[in-house]
């Protein structure tokens, strides 16, 4: 339990490649993932409404605990985790094998903070069918607790990649063939000009929550793209510009 | 400053008339609009830190008061106000006077309570070029302070309108020949389907974070529309569905 509880950090995280998945939302996901789940915690309350998940657990043969309902709370991040929290593992996962996929669409996230953004965007990239997620530089951990609960099961759904070295990640794109757009304001292009060509393969560069993409790192990128600002609003946030990309992108493909 | 501090409540938020601007960027949109700035705290730091906006403050007459750091600690919602906090006024606002101004692009609201998301979507519907934002039925207030700051000035730039009554709401829509499009899983019409046209007059309506738009708002739309998933996510969550959907109009309407 002391074990499980310490997932709660990233250096337990790393140290064990485990972590946890919270509510019946993702540990449904969680259970559909061929040995992805350790064990499961549950109230009583918990196995009662969820017994579709007991049962799949049963046939996976994944310990399922019922437990007293302070020990869930006490283990989950999360201050509503239904009565349930699944131990998990990390899936393996390199930029290697990413690249070994392939892909067409990928999305990169720099220095990216908070996790509830890091979740969303991984969820957006799932929905508008990227092959995987890289969080490159200094970003948070894609297996944070919040960031798992905002990905709402999509961290189980495609491969997201942490990789610190921002050049190289897109350096080896590149040499993969896909154009690196940098999404930034100022850009030379505009999201929905005719010269920007979206049905190639593409990686989408996202920046920082508060500074965005420093010179350094937009430098790497094939163009700069701006989503155009029709009112008065300076910009949008991190995960609202990054659906609107990516949706741009997936319209394209799916048009192409 | 008890009174200040008060407006963190949305009752005496509705009592006063007013609200608070917490940070930089949100008393520089708001010294932008005449009359909006009832007065200003500032700590000594943020006064040598935002010259211009106590000189700004002082052309406009509205007092600015440098007070100890713990007196804006205690004034303000946010962790970090960076030593600003700017007492307004909420403007005047009803739909029957966004009505007058003949929209032709709307954002209607229904039962949103996250006052983060309510500001994103605030900010999206700016950024898209909308003419005004209604919050209907038992949604968040938009002068809260969290929702203030995720708008990130967008509150001062277009009108927002809360209305209880769902149905009037949308028929006042209606019949001034918006289509009403309800942003929901499973509609008739994919958002990105030819037969749905997104240069027409549009009141786009988003439902809440966890339930959706029960049935019978959504029998009062035109068409159910829905973001297509290219991957296996179930859905996006409200704000960067609402980004899609906007950026999808704000497209068409600009290359009509």
């Amino acid at each position: 339990m002391k074990h499980t509880r310490r997932l709660a950090t990233r250096a337990f995280r790393a140290e064990t490649g485990e972590f946890l998945a919270e509510g019946p939302q993702a540990v449904r996901e969680a259970l559909t993932v061929s040995g992805a789940v350790v064990e499961v915690f549950a109230t009583e309350t918990g196995t009662a409404q969820h017994g579709d998940l007991a049962e799949a657990a049963r046939e996976a043969a994944v310990p399922w605990h019922v437990v007293a309902d302070d020990v869930v709370d006490s283990i989950a991040d999360t201050v509503q985790p239904q009565g349930l929290v699944a131990r998990c593992r990390i899936p393996e996962s390199s930029l290697a094998a990413l690249l070994a996929t392939t892909p067409g669409f990928i999305v990169v996230c720099a220095d990216i903070r908070d996790p509830g953004n890091a979740g969303a965007v991984i969820r957006c990239a799932d929905a508008a069918g990227a092959d995987g997620v890289v969080l490159v530089g200094d970003s948070v951990d894609p297996y944070n607790p919040k960031s798992v609960r905002a990905t709402v099961g999509s961290i189980f759904h495609l491969p997201v990649v942490v990789e610190r070295d921002i050049a190289g990640a897109l350096t080896s794109l590149r040499d993969l063939g896909l154009q690196v757009l940098a999404a930034d304001g100022g850009g030379q292009l505009g999201l929905f000009d005719d010269a920007l060509d979206l049905t190639r393969p593409t990686a989408w560069l996202m920046g920082n929550e508060a500074w965005g993409l420093p010179a350094r790192t937009r430098d790497l990128a094939d163009h700069v793209v701006s989503v155009p600002i029709y009112g008065r609003a300076e910009s949008l946030n991190l995960a609202t510009a990054a659906a609107v990309c990516l949706y741009a992108s997936a319209r394209a493909r799916a048009d192409a």
